[in-house]
């Protein structure tokens, strides 16, 4: 099979380094810029990089379009009329616009592509083989799309270890606005309303605590990537920060009006939703999960002991964090692991080491 | 110093634990119910338990009120009663309230407390003596405060590892409502919205990532208590959603009008508040912090290997994630250091194991 890239940033170089390994690709790269081309030639994510569009293109079985979102539309015309024979995919955050873009003559052959992953980080020499490992990896096939060539598109992008999903362009692009777009949005502006002024003298940023940072962990990313992002998607993106306005209305009147029992049942609710998220991600009975907190001294080969230990007993750690105080303070750790014996056996040998060690089911009857 | 704590669960009891141990306190303890004694006496976390309220008061020099939120006021007007000479404080969520709940006379010795930790968790079962280390506790002084008791009170709260912060109690609430319960609100929100319904077929639930997980991970915790601290602060947290309201309403007029530059300086003021955040968070430069990332197999000794490489290397560890993707497929880990140096190091060690490092600084110029 030959493919060609085009754009050789972190995903572009990703994309050719397994497409090498994983499915025995021929990799054709293409960049406008050299830097980024000698990147990709060194990290071996590609056969053989061009200057030149036509010449990486001509006589490729796929070509990948890798650019930035605001110019995947003429990047993909252009590769479009290059390779006339050759099937064209994309790895854009947003899919309606792009496929909108495609000229009715080249629908057949056009199938618009987003892989759930990446890094905070870019270049081709960041390329890593098993980036796109269990991602998702969304395909919006349409009625005009060919059906063999969806076909090898799709075995391709399992063949990389990705997990293709077929969705339309346009619900691509609400599901993402509600799960992606939206979170991202009220990171932004969690943070920038707990920054705006002090209370009282105290800083909001100051005071705030470890759940704080877990949702704001996205704010502030990447202005140039996500302006692109929003805009595109505004639409979509409109529509559930209004939804979210809605439902944001319903929790203030409820609380005006002193209503426990809808708060109550509101709450619920969202344990029962985030069990459900939680099943998913972690293939577990989320009741079957437990997880165990303890404060430890920071110094070197604290996680190690734990971690160690906790190997000894053929407990497999499911989800670790350590989340660190200050050097005088140490910090916590969180771990989850599965069934309540396991749960117990890690607790005791934490308690062994000295740490004082609590372990909660992850879901809890009462809620999550 | 004699101690009288009124209500023995998970915090009554840890508070007990922590006076005895690290202030030398002779702690009589309080509850109701006869397994909250029991589970007390069993832990250490008394020095003496009592069934009367009366009797376990008497003679304390400071009696802290551990109760329900709903069932302070009435609590804290019975230990004033109580025991007339002995400074009170308490240690729930919201404060406004309940000093406002206490008569003129008696303010001169009540104090309202607030220690930012807790677990998921309840009962004195599972009292830690370190829970407070390292933790901001409010107090609440006011005009009418006597001096010296707030001294002896701030001086007992500083020795139990805890960092008193003196804060008027209105302030309180309307720090907690934006860097606590607003955030609690929107994670709610987020999964029920998200988990509403289908999007042509697909399950925004599960197509969510890391990223919506991190940011609903309090969603569905303990409708019990956090409907009590929402409209027990209601007043706060309603002007915050309603301010969450109006700059969310700023997002979507500048979506609206396709107004990139806006959204830009939008995410780069939530870049520059965001480094302000970590920078407390951690006592380090965010300039100076570095993440690494890799892609793990999901197998016993992987996260200690690892752990204990860096130990070797007197590299420390500032945070540590494991993320689990599935049995199959592994996770992945994401850890912080400090200094560029320490990054590369580590990069090259996890490279020696066989896995993918990558480092990316935590904030960059461009956002954090």
């Amino acid at each position: 099979m030959r493919l060609a890239v085009v754009g050789l940033g972190l995903m572009g170089g990703s994309l050719g380094l397994a497409a090498r390994e994983r499915a025995g690709a021929e990799v054709a790269g293409y960049d406008p810029d050299p830097a980024a081309r000698e990147a990709a030639v060194e990290r071996g994510c590609v056969t053989t990089v061009h200057r030149d569009l036509r010449e990486a293109v001509a006589g490729a079985d796929l070509v990948c379009v890798c650019a930035p979102i605001g110019e995947l539309p003429a990047a993909i015309a252009e590769v479009l009329g290059a390779a006339p024979g050759a099937t064209v995919t994309d790895i854009g955050s947003t899919k309606s616009a792009v496929v909108a873009s495609v000229p009715p003559d080249d629908r057949a052959r056009f199938v618009g592509g987003h892989p759930m992953c990446g890094r905070e980080v870019r270049g081709a020499q960041h390329a890593v083989v098993d980036l796109f490992v269990g991602a998702t990896w969304f395909l919006t096939p349409i009625a005009d799309t060919d059906t063999p060539r969806y076909r090898d598109l799709h075995a391709f992008v399992a063949s990389l270890g990705a997990e293709p999903v077929a969705i339309d362009p346009g619900a691509h692009d609400r599901l993402l606005a509600l799960t992606s777009h939206l979170p991202h949005v009220i990171a932004n502006l969690l943070v920038n309303q707990a920054g705006a002024g002090r209370i009282d003298g105290h800083d909001p940023l100051s005071a705030s605590g470890g759940s704080f940072r877990d949702m704001t962990r996205v704010a502030g990313a990447n202005p140039r990537i996500w302006v692109d992002i929003f805009l595109d998607n505004r639409e979509a993106l409109a529509a559930a920060i209004r939804e979210h306005r809605r439902l944001s209305d319903e929790v203030l009147a409820a609380l005006e009006r002193g209503d426990a029992g809808f708060l109550a049942r509101w709450i619920a609710q969202a344990g029962t939703h985030r069990r459900r998220a939680l099943e998913v991600a972690y293939e577990r009975r989320p009741e079957e999960m437990v997880q165990i907190d303890a404060h430890v001294p920071d110094r070197p080969g604290v996680i190690s002991g734990i971690t160690q230990a906790l190997g000894a007993a053929r407990i497999n750690i499911e989800d670790f964090e350590l989340h660190h105080f200050t050097p005088e303070r140490g910090g916590t750790i969180e771990l989850v692991v599965v069934g309540a014996a396991a749960g117990d056996e890690a607790v005791a040998l934490l308690d062994a080491q000295g740490y004082t060690a609590i372990a909660t089911p992850v879901v809890s009857e009462e809620g999550a």
